[in-house]
């Protein structure tokens, strides 16, 4: 399993969650009270979700709460929100990676926000995870924009490698609603006990990840899993309730929350 | 009419053409043949016309011919190719535009070839010569994203003042398939004369405009009109051959090819 | 001003209600709780909100329900949710709109509830009422496509008589949440008391119409307002209540609830 | 293989071709050329290529002309040109068809040129054939939208297995530009001789298939292919040419060119 995080005195986490997915009049989620909850902003750039107005909307409420923006890029399929597969060949999906990082660059710059990191969205994700060609497409972009970006990437995938491999600095990043095998890699969905729903034990996860730097897999075993990063969903109506727990839960045990931009957000913040 | 152009001790000019209008499999004009004579590509952003791919391609041959590459930014309209009026509130006009200067200066970066200068495509361009309200939301994206990135105008025209105002540099531009009434505008179209087909007097136009910084109004009249581009339209049959013709008269006559980045063709390259 | 109603024994009325505005994974209102409570679906067609998996679910439901379905036809415009005015020509929108009411005539009829009337949505509803060739447009395509689907029309507008003049059989369609001037047309928004969100009101009003065939005016004044229909708008987060309280008050006075299909729903359904 | 072509007494046989694949402003055949010389045209429906000006339009000039319409259908990917394949639900895609037949069939009803056959676009095609829940999907949606069109199909393929098994009438198209194996399947593209372009050849493999009743395999053996429909491809620069070729030749050998909605047209029209 790749290290990829950085040592620190006392214990530190990001959280990140997806945010700018909706598109002209539909919302998907409430950006604005997950905007106060977070560190950092996986902000959709207009292919499977967001839109200019949006875009330039949230840098602007993210560089107010000190939330670090980073890009959330996916496949050029709006009515599919990016959760489908297509077939595209590695030169265009690198030139679909750029056209998203240059889109959000300028919000980012015009908000004096910079882009802080990239996570990958939904089949584009999987399609990396599964087909190298799909990840190093993905590589060859951010390195070809900027090489010093780096990827929130689950660590011990095959994703997390290639992007490693490519020099990209690559940030571990853990889910804390979804089960652990002992193995490290996510319980699939479907499975019984694979989806984590309640607030309080995603809070008591936090915790663990961010102090023991462990997880307690389905068996039961306690594994190492030091990640920089843990995700929130966005999406669902439960959402910022799930945040809050999180946050109050890291910060009653002494965690800095630390955005991927270095920011630290003190407790009561 | 303002004077925006820069004095040179031998003539010199730029010649621009709208570049990578094609969409995925379709083609509208011969983008290689043109790059081969003019000095600087109105690059479509995705808006109206072209396609990550293309963005790509185009700035990689542009470089590769020492042409620059400008932002051609319009209306979100692929289906109507920028060519039909959209109520657009200023603030997401001043997103939209931003969006594709960002889309493009990836591209432009990647492939080390800097967006040199801005212009308007289409419908938003007569929106911003009509409504003041367009124009400033252009001039706000250009100001936000790069102040010191030129836009091409037509002097004379509400759209160069309040470029000119908002403290943006503007590029004096002439065209030469069509005719100039004394005032110094165009003679609107469907007026007899008001376009010109024929290569060498297209070609004659560009020599006096490059060498005496005048043109011959339709009446007759010679005015002066000391612009620094002209346009050559690219989404005729006949483009790549008027462009030569052009390119050859101008070269004949001694008149430097001089892109809006600065750089210098020498004849015979 | 039309009377384009069907005299009726009893007090009968249709309410219709904008349905299917989704798209893809994203939802704007609560359409399962507003085909329980309205007799008419306006059901948009793919051009301004919609795809073919929505369309085809709110027919299933729709027939289900005994709801009619209508085709609500707009501009292509799903970023801006058809509220941008576009340029387009009269013979593009009639092509527009035909490909509208053929796409949602390939759903009504494989789930057996036929098209039962149209509505123009948004920005394109405001053209066809300002500028005779759109609402031209529309007639045309209505007219080549089906002579006998009915057109909703808030009566005494430009809109209603260019429809009655191009032969089709118009459906007066009256606000529950907008207040009417002594004329007879909608005090515009922004105005003092324009808009009206007081369920209670609204309901009030709804058995107005339907027994006394009048509307009460914002001076005071009651004027005839002879409709067949009214409208419940859906995209507010107390529509299902609104529409509720509507529906109760109407069949406490004893009004039929008659969809534009012609179909009656008892009380108590 | 099936044997779904209908004997005649004398030869006869169907040209089909690509038609209406061009986008708004962008055109990628010479549309006007071709439906002078075939009797079948498949129309594109807007989700990978063609618009409702384009629909419109090629039904007229089709019923000037004789030529029978089909539904040309795809993957809803207009910048992909339908050529990449898409991960997409079953019911979503018969839904994703019903759209698409539904469209065509406004056009086709107002410009009476009813839809004679279904034809499946590219990426969608050779969906159809590797996953037989794509095929159904398909088939789902021609069945309940029409039963009685019948689907073009290449013979001894599970696509055509899974259209007749599911009730519809299968036409078997033979291809004029491709060469055979023994076993009666294509060539793959990059295999030698697999592509033919010589429109004498292909002309001298259209009398065969219509009068013949044979195709000659790449190996030599004559096998049999009792094809209704042969397919000439639009989007090469010399497709009218060969489609002349072509038609010249059939009509030199007394061969009957019917359209599939059953149309003769006679020598010389």
């Amino acid at each position: 399993m790749t290290r990829d995080h950085h040592a620190t005195a006392t214990a530190a986490l990001s959280l990140n969650t997806d945010i700018g997915e909706g598109y002209g009049a539909w919302v998907i989620a409430d950006d604005d009270a997950l905007l106060e909850l977070v560190t950092d902003a996986n902000l959709a750039c207009g292919f499977h979700a967001s839109d200019p107005d949006i875009m330039r909307r949230t840098c602007q409420t993210a560089r107010e709460r000190s939330v670090a923006v980073g890009a959330q890029v996916g496949f050029r399929d709006v009515l599919g929100f990016g959760r489908r597969f297509i077939d595209v060949s590695r030169s265009t999906l690198t030139n679909e990676v750029l056209y998203q990082l240059g889109a959000l660059y300028a919000f980012a710059s015009v908000e004096q926000t910079p882009i802080a990191f990239v996570k990958v969205h939904g089949a584009l994700y999987h399609a990396a995870v599964q087909y190298e060609s799909y990840a190093l497409a993905i590589a060859d972009a951010v390195r070809e924009f900027d090489p010093n970006l780096p990827m929130l990437c689950q660590p011990g995938t095959s994703f997390s490698r290639v992007m490693a491999n490519a020099g990209l600095r690559t940030i571990a990043e853990g889910y804390l609603d979804r089960a652990y095998t002992a193995d490290g890699l996510l319980v699939p969905r479907g499975q019984p006990g694979a989806v984590i729903t309640d607030p309080e034990t995603a809070a008591r996860r936090a915790v663990q990840l961010a102090v023991e730097r462990t997880v307690t897999a389905i068996d039961g075993t306690v594994i190492d899993m030091p990640v920089e990063s843990v995700c929130i969903h966005s999406d669902s109506p439960g959402a910022p309730a799930l945040a809050a727990a999180v946050r109050q839960a890291l910060e009653a045990a002494g965690v800095a929350l630390r955005s991927l931009a270095g920011t630290t957000v003190a407790a009561g913040d």
